[in-house]
């Protein structure tokens, strides 16, 4: 379970070296995590029915090549660990030859309506459910 | 009555031409407005309390020169023409030299906790009594 | 002549308030406008490779319902009045169901590697000539 | 040797929620970063001049509690490790009454005019002193 999210580089993303500014990645990459959530059956809208939130407590990039403008890139998705309080999210964004230029992870701890850390599986065992499933080889 | 906000361009405010991007300005004209509200004594956080918005309505910005990174610059800020009902608000960025190289004008109508027009001076007549005091040669 | 854009609200598009904040629609009227290059046959490639630039000289926007996450919108964009020097360009925002939310107007100068301000027709009459042609009933 | 930086939540820093969007933290320790080597002797004018860079290779931040708008808060930098050609930037965020609200990491290698990595000691051996010197406990 992944999936492959489209970003069109836009012209402001560069800075003065001509090149995407790396503050612009992590926005990529939490349109790419809505991609990821939607596809699973855990679209934003259901999120701020329930005031669920994968709030962010850790985030991760590598820089290993420069994108510009204009270019078209991919960013791949996949779940890594999980558990009934947090998740963590693996990122790779790819040029259109299928380059890798960078990867990122995220590790998210699971809020309610009052921003306080809730157990998932507890209180929201369906969606928990399709976590699991979106899990890589897990039970 | 007026208001003089410093801004410092951002590495990331330069486009790859290498001067600010014409997006930031909008921006910086926010800052420069809370500024201007904060000073005749209507800061954000009154605002919010009485859920009182000047919703933009309208922005015009004029692009005289060019600004890039590291410069400072600095904002007058100044009250157009004004109504029970609405604001327009007056801008103009120099450099240090005070070379002027942006002018804007903003267009506000007063809203509401439910986001719909309201007449500030019935509402808060202590509120449009500052914004009175702030006009320039005006009753 | 006119040109359709696609914009997807993104999640931190949207302030404090719930709505897009004002100072993304410069940024999109972007995208829009190089869009509409690139249909009538002078891409943003073919700018920089000639050094040429539709520089920013005035930029204005009505924002007259607001935007919100998630949200698809389409932003439609055709010229103005145009001349060997200058451009100006006209966008509407709408919703899916074709509500108009938001209006602008930029006007441009056109320049050259050094960016002073060139005669188009003269530096680059097969330019001028696509501007023309993309022009509503003009000769 | 470290650099504190103030920062000053901006209105379109926070996302709908009211928080600040975390994205907008490497935009602050960008800004923190330059403080840094302006402090240490090696402004961005004199990278610039050299067209040296300490390009990004990698970037992990830590979120531990919301900001929000309007709020001031504080950026503590310090060096981590370095060699020739490589360096690594510790961060703090703080608020007002000194609760750390963010740590970040970033890890940049040293780069020339063509964008290749360089040995700094080697190509600028006065400027790689200056970095030796800001390092905590280390010849």
């Amino acid at each position: 379970m992944q999936t492959r999210t489209r970003i069109d580089v836009r012209y402001p993303d560069c800075d003065r070296m001509g090149i995407v500014h790396h503050a612009v990645y992590p926005i990529w990459y939490e349109i790419a995590r809505m991609d990821f959530f939607k596809e699973i059956g855990f679209p934003f809208e259901e999120m701020n029915r329930l005031g669920v939130n994968p709030a962010m407590v850790d985030l991760s990039l590598q820089y290993k090549a420069p994108a510009t403008y204009p270019q078209t890139l991919y960013i791949t998705t996949r779940m890594g660990a999980y558990a009934p309080k947090k998740l963590e999210l693996l990122y790779e964004t790819a040029t259109e030859d299928g380059a890798v230029i960078n990867t990122a992870r995220t590790f998210h701890i699971w809020t309610g309506p009052d921003n306080k850390s809730i157990n998932l599986e507890e209180a929201y065992p369906d969606v928990y459910e399709k976590i699991r499933r979106a899990a890589p080889q897990q039970a």
